[in-house]
C-alpha cells in the first residue's frame, strides 16, 4: 500500500474559512484563511474551497494521488453521511457537504464534522487532550459547547446535538430567556456573555467596594482580572460560575466518565483560574470513581479546527 | 471461514448466576440458573461457570470448536482488558475475569462487561431498543443505574463509571446522605426506594385525604397504583418524580443524544405511566433538536444480562 503524503483540514466559519495543509504524519506545513461568501445562500463556499485547495496543490506541487482526503468542520449539524441539516450562518439548506465536495476536488476522499465537535478532535489529536481517546472538551466562548469523544472518535449524536452542554437547564427559577428559548441553561450562566450578565447583576445590588464598578460594559475578562487581583466582589462571582460548571460537569462524568476534560473558548483564556475553579466543584459533586478526572486547558486556539478536520480523514 | 453455532451468556449476581445458551443467530435455545458461591473471596465462581458450561455441552453434544465465545456481566466495575476492579458482592479483589474463564474453558474467547451496562446492550440488541445503535437505558430499581451505548457499543468510561447517572447531583439542599457519601443524587428520589422515600416525607406533612396513608411500609407500586386509581397525593408523587427525572434525562440527551431512552428496573414494571411521565418533563426541559427522542419500556425483564453478555462475543 502507497502512503499518501497529504491532506487538507478546513475550518469554515461565519466569516472566514481556514484552511490547512497536513503531512499525513499530523505536521501542519501551512495555513491560510479565505473569505467565506454567504450571498447567495451560501452558494460559492465549497467552490472557493475547492479552488483555493487546487492552487494550493498548484503552488506546492501536490498531485491528487498524493492527497489523502479533505475534512472540513462546518458551524451546524451535520449527520454521519455528511448531510449538513441547515447551517443558518452560512445561509445553508439541507444537502451532501461531503458528496459535493469530493466531486469538486476530482473523487477525493472527504469527511465532515460540526465545527466544536471537530476543535474537540483536533485538541485531542494535538493539543490539550493529547495522548487520550476518550475525552471532553467544554468551549466557553459566546456560548458554551461541548465535544464528546469517544474511543477517538466524535460523537455526533442522533440528532446532531451531542455536547450541546451549553443547554444543561441549571435553574428552574430562571427569568431571562435562553437563545435556545428555554429558561437556566448552562451557557446562560457559563458564557462569555453568561458570566458578564451575572455580574451585571450581582453589581445591581453590591454594595461593597470593587474593582468592578464603572467597567461599562463589563466583561468576562474583567472579571477574571479583578478575582486575580484579589477583588472580594469578582472572586465570589468566579466561584459561583465554577459551582455551576463543576456540578453541569460532574453530569457528563456521570454519562461517558472521560479521561480528561479541556477547557477552551476565549473565557479559558483567564488561564488556570478557569480550570482550578471548576475542578474544585467537579471534585465536591462528581460521584467518587470519577473525581479525579483531570483538567487541562486547550492548547491550539483558533486552529483546533483545522488540526480536528484533517484528522477526521486520517 | 466456518461459522460457529453456539455462544454462552452468563450474568453474575450476588445470589444466582443466570447463564444462557444462545445460537450464534441470536435465539435463546436454553437458560438455567446456578448458585452464586460467594464463600472464600467468591474463589468458586468462575469454576463453576466452568463446570455448567461443560456439563450443558456434554448435555447438548456441543463440542469446544462449535462455541463462538462467553460472555459474562458482572456486578462491579470491568475495564476494558477484562480485569474487574473490586466487586464487593461477589467478593472479588483485582483480576482478569476474562482471562481466567477462557483458561478453564480450553482457551475459549471470552469477554466481561459490568452488568448495567450489559443489560442495556441486550435491551439494544433484543429487546425495547431494539433497531437502534445509540440508545441510552435507565434503570429504576433498588438503585438508578445507566448503560450507554454508542454505534452498538457499550461505553465504560475510564474509571468504569460511565452510566452512573443516579449520582447527577440535583439538590444541593438534601439533609440525607446516599449510599455513595453524597448529598442530593437522583437515585436519593428516583429509585424504588428514593420513591418510597419521597412518599414517606410527603405523606409525614399531608392534611389531604389520600390511599396511601397506612401503608406500612409505603412502596414505589403503591404510589404508582395510587395514582394509576386517581389519587391526588399519589399523582402529585408520580409528577415530582417525572420532573426529576425528565430533567436527568434532558441531561443525558446533551450530552450524547442518543435515539432512543429504554426504561426498565423493578419501577417500570408500573408500565407506560413511568414513561409518559417523564417523557413530558422531559420535553420541557431537552434541548430542542432532542426534544423528540422517544421512550420505551425494556423488554427482555431478568434475561437482559445473559442477552447483553452474549452479544459481547458475537
Amino acid at each position: 500500500m502507497r502512503v499518501k503524503t497529504y491532506a487538507f483540514g478546513v475550518d469554515i466559519g461565519g466569516t472566514t474559512i481556514k484552511m490547512g495543509l497536513f503531512h499525513t504524519d499530523g505536521k501542519l506545513l501551512d495555513k491560510w484563511e479565505i473569505k467565506t461568501r454567504t450571498e447567495e445562500n451560501g452558494t460559492y463556499i465549497l467552490q472557493d474551497i475547492a479552488d483555493s485547495v487546487k492552487d494550493k496543490m498548484k503552488e506546492q506541487n501536490i498531485r491528487i494521488e498524493d492527497v489523502e482526503g479533505i475534512g472540513m468542520g462546518v458551524p451546524g449539524p451535520v449527520d454521519a453521511s455528511g448531510t449538513v441539516l441547515k447551517c443558518v450562518n452560512l445561509g445553508w439548506g439541507v444537502f451532501n457537504v461531503v458528496s459535493r465536495i469530493s466531486e469538486l476536488l476530482g473523487g477525493i476522499r472527504a469527511c465532515a464534522g460540526n465545527d466544536a465537535n471537530v476543535a474537540a478532535l483536533g485538541e485531542m489529536w494535538q493539543g490539550g487532550g493529547a495522548g487520550h481517546e476518550n475525552m471532553v472538551m467544554v468551549t466557553l466562548g459566546t456560548g458554551v459547547g461541548g465535544g464528546i469523544i469517544i474511543n477517538g472518535k466524535i460523537v455526533a449524536g442522533a440528532n446532531g446535538a451531542a455536547g450541546e452542554i451549553g443547554h444543561f437547564q441549571m435553574k428552574k427559577d430562571e427569568p431571562a430567556a435562553c437563545g435556545c428559548g428555554k429558561h437556566g441553561c448552562l451557557e446562560q450562566y457559563a458564557s462569555a456573555n453568561g458570566i458578564a450578565r451575572m455580574g451585571r447583576l450581582k453589581l445591581e445590588q453590591e454594595s461593597r467596594d470593587t474593582v468592578l464598578k464603572g467597567k461599562e460594559p463589563l466583561t468576562a475578562k474583567d472579571i477574571f482580572d479583578g478575582a486575580k487581583a484579589g477583588d472580594e466582589v469578582a472572586l465570589e462571582l468566579v466561584e459561583e460560575l465554577g459551582e455551576m460548571l463543576g456540578t453541569a460537569l460532574s453530569y457528563i462524568a456521570c454519562v461517558t466518565d472521560p479521561e480528561i476534560f479541556v477547557v477552551g473558548g476565549g473565557v479559558s483564556k483567564a488561564g488556570a483560574i478557569v480550570t482550578d475553579t471548576i475542578q474544585k466543584y467537579f471534585r465536591k459533586y462528581a460521584f467518587h470513581a470519577s473525581a479525579d478526572t483531570p483538567f487541562a486547558l486547550a492548547q491550539l486556539g483558533n486552529d483546533a479546527g483545522i488540526y480536528g478536520s484533517v484528522k477526521m480523514v486520517l
